[in-house]
């Protein structure tokens, strides 16, 4: 008797923006068992984008219509960040498996709105695109850490460092991404939370400063921030981010335990390649957050895939995200009281 | 009016073992703009796997079937190296695009007769797995060295040295594969040319030792090598090769020029951890080439089906091949007579 | 005319336990332009080690009795800190010039009261011994600022951590040295502001856990803590401190401005000894902060000496040890108030 | 009873220039256990500044008023290489210890007269500069080499590359230097020796190239140079030399063993700095050999003094700088005739 391979996961992507186009681009060409069936787009040239260079034939104008698109069994949400939970809620409640990315939302109760609708719903998947866990040496480490390699692990140090773009591009958008921690740091939060083994945050610290980008103060934002955070049991979390950084994109994370301690992506260095000339000798940094995580995009949408198919548990919860969000904004506040934020 | 992309090239496989099954999972999963529609190998449960894990519906027992498949537009090659320049010759005579794991053969004449058939056929595309031209870092440092980085380059250190298995399973295998050098040194030979732009080599020499292998005593074989080779203009080679490393697969070639040198794969690290406890600070190594290589492979089989269909040169030729096996034939004479072998 | 070079300066030290051992070996033997003349020592052992392996003859048990040695030009304190500032100041009143350990004192007033001293006596030296000024590395940093490397500098991350001794050694000692900020990050505090450019503390928020070693607790101490300090127009450090790493010791200090950063220490090597095994890649850590330091325990006291013979600046003022003892009490208090402390 | 420690050693240098000046400054500041009491040298400024700088009293312009002088228990010969076994055998019939700068003779008869007076005077010491041995990381591997952490060693890959002058200032010694093996790989071959358990030279072979300084063609010379050396056993050895790196001096040395490797140097960083700016990450190299084994020029004629005081023994003979003297020229052959040198 023959089994045949379960069929592709018929997905439908909303937003073609810049990670949305990279998004579909994966799930038209790189992610395993899937299709991209449907996008949808507010942009003219994005939906045709799709449809020329990805082969998409149901391509929408309106998230509406994708909702309402019976060929699709799972929607990838990359809108922005203020739709993400309605979004997710909806895709829920269609019928739909879904994917959305990061952060879920800009405020707890939206998240946990969704999460209750996943509740209800648990047939359904539904994951946030927290992608470093879905990196090798991410993964790696979490292994390490649970083989024991590092004894009990009380500390990590997190940061999110993008090479400074002197354009300032970025400082128009600061309002609508919830200020440095919550668009950039929620990153370390989620990893700090998953190698600390489940830690309850407990306080929360933050400072900051605006070192090169002087447009963020109206918005009261920063371009450089500190946080630090309790857990329960003594466990810690020191959160860097800063949009300043001269040599390019440099993600690192520490983890310290009683028994050893494992640092990822120092140095963060684009390939293999070291040059000797009359700088030294030197490594060229990654340019930015895509090209340190290509692989992983791919890996977090093919365990979603898998899931949504039946092979395999989805290693996050939209809890998850409740609880980075959370932690996010106890941060933010933080900063702009001056006190520590219980949490 | 509608351009649609073109279709997919319809590939088959010769060969599934270790190699072979790899290179059909990247052509079923990863490669872009083919399919996988046909499949040989002499061995039943390879060919089971071909139909129920890769989807492959063509499954043939004998390579002289799966030449006959009208569906087949390409071949891709992975059988062993003793057929690999007729099977590449019957290919192209039969009309199909051909892509053949290295080394073209074992001998120049060989090597010759598919290089003319080759040029009969321009239209098909001939091209020998040189993986390493298709890493992103070996790719990048050509790229610097033609835009001036490092001068003129006239010294290429290359090595490719393998973990060593204990149970030195490859000794059997030691005499189809032309001893170490024609075996593992092929690549850097290629790099070396690559790198020197198109240098003519004019002598060679070699030494090595047996240091653990024992059996290979007996096929005149050695565990590790060593060789140099004079191309014209003062421009030089040294190539290294071992089946002993103690910490994993470390590949690495230097170019160094008149302005600055090129290093790639030092310290081979496995993923961007550092390890720090009672043993040090420390990195893991790659286990081995094809952990090394993974995107590598797909990259090239990328390249291939790109030029298969008209978009994009291949970046080499048969004739890279047949002067990567004159070198590492020159090599393992200068070895087996103590003599420097003129080229 | 000759010119004969001037007279070396008579050393007498006070204090030699293990690291007033190690400083009396250097005045004996490595430093330059000093004799080794005199010491004391409440242990008739470490008296007689001076006798006979250090060729000191004037040994004496009393404090007092060396402060009374005529032979004496300048004292070197390695006593214990609670001892620092008085000693300072007997020194300076009775004609001498003065190096002392770090800290000066755990209190800002005998701080002061030293500073006053040393105030009214100008043209006797008197220099805390913040070793990291004088380690290449650290001072290169300096220079490399000073000559606009990296913009404006604005961020100082800084850490000293030592490897782990199980036997728990240091906890009994713990109440005599004012906490692990006062003992460990008085150095990193000290580095902060030199890289800041003489920045001024406005406040000091801090946290930490007991992660080994359990008899601490009782002290009110840790074994691993972590503190930021923000300093005037945005500038900001932050420090960790440890007594418990796994592979050694590691001070690392990391100074980010707006054109660049410097990172110092990262990986904390032996030397230069890579070793790749069934381990993998890797290097030993330096043993302790000795091991790390020993060359700059040497470089500030030949910068002492060369100033006492009036042979340059001193590179620091006691006003820089009573500013960092400063900002370690508000640091430890704020770990056990766990409010933010106004500086 | 008071065991008073012995008296330093009474040493006179000969040679003043820019080694000699780097050897006496040593001798009168860093060295222990020895005084420099003498000096000589042809050029009036040289003697004024041992005078005036180092403070020695007894300075002569002729090498036989050194000789004659008695109150010089020991000489360090820093004088052209052509003049070394000569003066060697003087200084050791005349009743001194001796240590004699690299190489002992550019041809092996003079080597082995010396190695025959220093056999006939078993009381004095005769040392020649292999500052290598005297490093702390070359120590360290031989150490850990003994200790079995590598297995058998049968590979030592290194190499001598110094930064180019583009100058060509040593263009016009090349001809008194013995060509760039004589001159810079006597280091390396006897790093190898001592590291691969006093193996037996039984072949070399070498080639070479003028990358950059026409010049040395006149001589015969190369700018960059490649050597095998077959030892007993199957031992072997690579070496490397070069004057034309781009980004400092960089000596490396890899010894290759059956369970792992050690390699020392990689990097060639100056200090612990790491820079990251617009040229990526990076550490500044060492600017040349001095600033590369600094340490270890103190630490050999700590060695030296020690053993001419009757504590402990040298760590090498006479014999082993034959031997380099045997390889190096060899390999100076290889290069010349175009054919593997037996040895």
């Amino acid at each position: 008797m023959n089994t045949s391979p379960p069929a592709p996961l018929r997905i439908g992507i909303a937003g073609l923006g810049r990670m949305g186009r990279r998004h579909a681009e994966n799930l038209a060409f790189r992610v395993r068992g899937c299709r991209l069936v449907a996008a949808c787009s507010p942009v003219a040239d994005e939906r045709e984008h799709a449809r020329r260079e990805l082969g998409v034939s149901r391509v929408h104008e309106r998230f509406e219509d994708l909702l309402a698109d019976p060929e699709v069994e799972a929607l990838v949400l990359v809108t922005p960040t203020s739709l993400h939970a309605e979004q997710t809620i909806h895709s829920l409640e269609s019928g739909r498996h879904v994917f959305v990315e990061k952060p879920l939302a800009l405020d707890v109760e939206s998240c946990l709105r969704a999460e209750e609708v996943a509740a209800r719903l648990p047939r359904q998947r539904a994951m946030v695109g927290f992608v470093r866990r879905f990196d090798a040496s991410y993964a790696q480490v979490r292994h390490d850490i649970d083989a024991g390699m590092i004894g009990r692990p009380f500390l990590v140090r997190s940061q999110t460092c993008d090479m400074n773009d002197p354009s300032g591009f970025f400082v128009r958008f600061s309002p609508t991404l919830g200020g440095i921690f919550a668009d950039m740091s929620v990153h370390d939060i989620d990893i700090a939370r998953w190698y600390l083994g489940g830690a309850k945050a407990k306080r929360a610290w933050a400072t900051g400063t605006v070192a090169i980008h002087q447009g963020l103060r109206e918005h009261g934002d920063l371009d450089n921030g500190i946080a630090v955070v309790d857990f329960d049991d003594g466990r810690m979390a020191t959160i860097y981010a800063s949009r300043t950084f001269a040599h390019g994109h440099e993600t690192t994370t520490e983890v310290i335990g009683t028994g050893g301690s494992l640092l990822i992506g120092q140095g963060a260095e684009r390939d293999r390649v070291a040059i000797r000339d009359a700088h030294g000798v030197r490594r060229i940094a990654t340019a930015d957050f895509y090209a340190r995580f290509r692989d992983a995009f791919v890996a977090e949408l093919d365990a979603f895939v898998a899931a949504c198919r039946g092979d395999g548990e989805l290693p996050l919860t939209l809890s998850d995200a409740t609880e980075a969000t959370r932690i996010a904004l106890a941060i933010t506040r933080a900063v702009r009281t001056g006190e520590p934020q219980p949490l």
